[in-house]
């Protein structure tokens, strides 16, 4: 039997073009028992699709890859990215507080219309199922800071690969329809959504409370909707359960899990995760240099006055085994957009040169993941970097413009794997 | 907080009567990390949907559920069936010698045409990727002692859940024009196939290499392939890398990976692999009874001669969290038949009493997994046994019938899952 290698050794055969030059036609594999990635701690930027933390497992949940604790932050691996929706088991988990609900008694759990609704109301779940008309929605959930530990310089946060996001099929009732029954009172500014995890000690001072908010008058608010279920299941208690916002097109900080209060507010919210978190600079694409931000005068405004940026990553091939000379190779992963329908997906195989159509899968809707699908056969050995790049319906293209900003968001810039073809 | 619970002792609430009874509104989960699954050893069936071997990670793939070391023996997790393509890194895997394949040598690597061929030939990989038309076919490959834990009384063997199985899409070479090529000679009487695994020691005795053969009047021959590709890219190693047959409908024994021997017999394989191991009694559906077994009398047949049953199985809900009364419930799953399309999926939601029609999705092809889906929505509270039957267009149905054989192969009774519905 051949000698051994360790995944690390692997890796660095793999990528060393003049090992691949010395024996080009060798394609090796490790079958021993992988080893953990090295940590990384900068100051370059994460060289993996994922970020490197151990595979844990939870209840209702994969092994997922666990980036920390308290709270608990678990990314989604790479591969279950194939296709559009993504696994409730599967899907990412980002908490902010440290205690979080195990446990719901649905008979005495109420969602709570607080603040000035001319009726202001507790709706119980069987009040949700019967009382409103039920509606469903493919939208994409993603963490403002996903990929993260791209950024250069480093900023801090959880220094996410590009798993903390999922598409789910949402089905729950329209916002719209719960807040017109309770009655936004004259005077509402905002639109205030908090759940039940909370920080240990006081709750109602500094950041021990997490609350989102929405002006009252933005259009986003026509579009969330209450679920209580995701891809046709009640929510794992960690994504929510038993309902969570969705808000489409919005970063998932705004999609409030375990919804349990929803305030009208005649003031507008300034509590710590409005400002100073998840804030942007207002600027074009969130961009803007740290000596700029050092001197105090960039105008910041929450993330969720943007959508979503168009995206798209290659889930296949994965760099894990090499590509044969003229055979032909499934290039595949999905592309979203907070902003519009996905109207164009094109690879890449000269590390952005000149680009292929590639072909799209199924229309799931406008928030949705949208598979593609583009088929490769290379045509001489050596190595080469594939790229994706996509396309929504305003026009938006991503570009290899690298975004900066201290909160480590908005990244979208191309992606773009290595691979390597043997002459067989 | 609540008081935190081991998933065992979750399970041991959400399955029993009496508790729920007691506190009918209270869903619960825990949010501590997952404790392993109790090993189970009999005498009765395996309670769970997979087996019960931990969590390991592998060279190119996702952490599956080790089931031995050596040979190496990967179970796929329930949670990636709910579509209709396995992911390559969570394919199961099967090896049944203990020295397996870490690299291949593309450049010195052959099929190797061997016997009584009027052309005996060794074909390359650029050969077999240029010289003849590539195919691409939808199939399930699927082990034959797929869900032996179920059997009872217990047979020896290694003890799957449900999870060796997967669906992906093959490509590669048919296997009649290579056969073509090499000629078939007069007097062959079965066309044999092995890989590159081996055993330890002589490899020319006993069982220290796995070979597999098919009669040479089979038509199963005009329908297998050499296949290079899965789901689009090149096989992972742990799955047959170069090259593996593929052989719809049949068990997955036959699928030879690392495919590198293609023999024709003029004699009848007598080989351990295909004798005594992997036969089936020559009764209706391969059952029989442990005594009749006894008796010395019971004439077998290769596994290879029967196409895999028709079986479905329910992914979700998969009991991790109660279901909500009068809120509607996709069950969906995924159905497949060796002996032909899936022409329908049934679902009953009172242990098999009545049986309502699933919705089919999209046909991939007579081998492939057929996902259905079926929306429920639960009017009481209280247990429930939910149950999926399929059939397919030969008229096969599953059934609640039991079957036993010394192997433990071609179980496919109705699946059923236990569920609880809270009255919220």
């Amino acid at each position: 039997m051949a000698e051994l290698m360790t995944r690390r050794r692997l890796l660095a055969l793999l990528g060393s073009g003049a090992a691949l030059a010395a024996k080009p036609s060798l394609a090796v594999v490790s079958t021993q028992a992988e080893a953990p990635l090295q940590p990384f701690t900068g100051p370059g930027p994460n060289p993996y699709w994922n970020g490197v933390g151990p595979y844990v497992t939870y209840p209702q949940k994969l092994p997922l890859q666990r980036l920390t604790d308290r709270p608990i932050q678990l990314e989604t691996p790479r591969q279950y990215f194939t296709e559009a929706f993504t696994p409730n088991a599967a899907f990412f988990v980002r908490y902010h507080l440290s205690v979080i609900p195990n446990e719901i008694d649905l008979a005495a759990w109420r969602l709570k219309l607080e603040g000035n609704f001319s009726k202001p109301m507790e709706l119980s779940l069987p009040q949700l199922l019967h009382d409103f008309k039920p509606v469903s929605i493919a939208a994409v959930n993603q963490c403002s800071g996903n990929s993260r530990s791209r950024f250069q310089p480093r900023v801090a946060g959880g220094q996410w690969g590009n798993g903390a996001m999922g598409n789910a099929m949402w089905t729950g009732v329209r916002l719209q329809d719960i807040l017109e029954r309770a009655g936004i009172g004259r005077g509402t500014v905002q639109i205030q959504f908090e759940g039940l995890d909370h920080g240990v000690g006081p709750v109602d001072k500094g950041s021990g409370r997490f609350m989102k908010s929405f002006d009252a008058t933005d259009a986003i608010l026509g579009k969330a909707i209450v679920a209580f279920l995701m891809n046709g299941e009640p929510l794992p208690m960690l994504n929510g359960f038993p309902v969570r916002l969705v808000v489409p097109g919005k970063f998932a900080t705004y999609w409030t899990k375990h919804l349990t209060f929803i305030r009208a507010l005649t003031q507008t919210d300034n509590n710590f995760w409005m400002n100073p978190a998840y804030r942007i600079p207002a600027t074009p694409g969130g961009n803007v240099t740290p000596e700029a931000m050092a001197t105090g005068k960039i105008k910041t405004v929450p993330i969720g006055t943007v959508d979503m940026p168009v995206r798209s990553f290659i889930i296949e091939p994965d760099g894990s085994a090499p590509l044969i000379r003229n055979m032909p190779a499934q290039i595949r992963g999905i592309a979203f957009s907070g902003r519009g329908r996905i109207t164009k997906v094109e690879v890449s195989t000269d590390d952005g040169k000149t680009w292929q159509h590639a072909t799209l899968g199924q229309d799931h809707g406008v928030y949705a993941f949208r598979t593609y699908t583009y088929l490769w056969t290379p045509k001489s050995a050596g190595a080469f970097t594939l790229a994706v790049r996509a396309t929504d319906q305003t026009g938006s293209v991503q570009t290899d413009q690298a975004v900066w900003n201290p909160g480590g968001y908005l990244w979208n810039r191309i992606e773009r794997q290595e691979v390597t073809v043997l002459s067989a």
